[in-house]
């Protein structure tokens, strides 16, 4: 089934302990298009990049067959630029540069071809925007799916709340759901911000793990643990773009699907954060991830019968 | 199957966000024996109390079955006292006073009836004595597991790597695990533990979780995200009991049947934080944890077929 992306692509600049990736191609959307690219070949993206983003950046998208009609090129701004500097958790970063250039007065223009997507994801971007998507769409998707930020919750809260009203699913990290809802636990969060509008509430907790709030279920997916986390930076959108791509390519919205999905969606995360920026999410094949998820399956499946009760 | 605690017993004054406990029975001990007493009728206890400690408060262990004959008294000191402040999150604490008293210079002394216990858990104090634990048994018991933390490791370093040498799981938190190993990432963290003794692995996250590793194999649990953690003392030592108690009740020391010892711990644990210390330990009963290890089953599996990969 179609899957509308919008979401930034640029450049990111990325500092770790281990190094630096030099100026490499970054942006939700890039992340959540070549994540969602594994379960899918109907995805279209909107976007705006300036004059100074190379043809051959494209090639990532053009590779994994993703529809790239919907991203402006402005040739009078430079794009969307980003560097930060991981401290040696690699759990906490600082933001050295936001330059957001050409998404400053970013209008999103859907090509008709998408007017009627049946999965949308809205990367983190300015609510407004998020919402002037969701009005010029033709028809309803059977499933929007949100991410945001604590920066938009201080400087756009109101927007927010109206997006909020129209999505399914938000998907954020836990510091964002206890700043939205102002809950430190997690399930007081999730229900405070499913009464704001979503059904469907993801809570992103880095490395330690990932929950999905529907009603009165809880379903919990550890982060894999790895030898060595090199760089963070596109894990939660490339656990978004997975989440998605599974749902999209049976088009089963039940909730089972989704512990599926967030499996998949974690199973993608634990590949992009081994090395910079998109590289695994590049190199990897069905097969890695098959293997992958195998690895998620054994490590939290066990044998359960009703008499150990 | 016989089970053989050895633990410190005492008395904790607790401060959370919420008030604070007064003076009430604390100690790793405690905690252990009332946890795996869920599953066991054949526990005994070793530790030693002083003057002050009243008759009333061997109850809790009387009324879950526990041998109580490995209790030294010593009429001449004061019971060990230990009392911290926690901090707004639940998850840093202070420790305000430690008065280890009649904890000083104890010397275990194992009962006769007890000499040959087929599990052995060696709770979180001097390796030193946790040597001469092990040393005064009569036969090797089918399984040990012990705790033990930074303190020890900076204070008795030579001592603590004897008794990793002799038993077979260590249980210890995360930031233990790192400065034990002098690894961040917790799978190098384990390997390097493996090498020094146990052949397993446990490290607690605390409420992100917990790790059993075991070879190559990793098996995780989560936490159960709860409304409120009220108090978090105790929480590792009642996962450990019930992990021991859970594994005492078949005999079975597999891989697999770890896994589900693992859910019956956290789900003991999931209990103990939610009250002043052993206070939910001492309410609840067997089918309030059979409901409890349910949720845990709910949050973590999903169907699963090979298609999907």
């Amino acid at each position: 089934m179609s899957i509308l992306v919008v979401g930034s692509i640029g450049f990111d600049f990325i500092e770790t302990p281990f190094g630096n990736s030099g100026k490499i191609i970054g942006g939700a959307g890039t992340y959540i298009c070549l994540s969602a690219s594994f379960f899918s070949n109907k995805i279209s993206v909107v976007s705006k990049v300036g004059k100074d983003f190379p043809t051959s950046y494209m090639q990532p998208f053009i590779a994994r067959k993703i529809n790239t009609r919907g991203i402006q090129v402005d040739q009078n701004e430079e794009t969307f630029f980003w560097s930060g500097k991981y401290n040696s958790d690699l759990n906490t970063r600082i933001t050295k540069h936001t330059q957001l250039n050409v998404l400053k007065n970013f209008i999103p223009e859907i090509p008709p071809h998408i007017l009627k997507p049946e999965f949308l994801v809205l990367g983190n971007m300015s609510p407004q925007i998020q919402k002037m998507v969701l009005e010029n769409l033709n028809s309803k998707p059977k499933l929007v799916l949100m991410d945001t930020m604590n920066y938009w919750m201080s400087q756009e809260l109101e927007q927010l709340k109206l997006v909020l009203k129209k999505v399914d699913i938000i998907s954020i990290k836990d510091e964002e759901a206890r700043e939205l809802s102002g809950e430190y636990s997690l399930i007081k969060s999730a229900s405070k911000i499913r009464k704001m509008g979503p059904k469907f509430v993801i809570i992103r907790k880095g490395d330690h793990g990932t929950l999905l709030f529907y009603n009165k279920f809880i379903f919990f997916a550890p982060s894999l643990p790895l030898v060595e986390i090199y760089d963070p930076t596109g894990a939660g959108d490339t656990f978004n773009g997975g989440f998605i791509g599974y749902l999209s390519k049976s088009g089963d919205i039940s909730f089972d699907n989704m512990k599926r999905a967030v499996i998949f969606g974690s199973a993608l995360s634990s590949f992009c954060v081994e090395k910079f920026g998109t590289e695994q999410l590049q190199s990897i094949n069905q097969n890695d991830l098959s293997d992958r998820v195998q690895q998620f399956v054994d490590m939290v499946q066990f044998n359960y019968e009703i008499e150990d009760l």
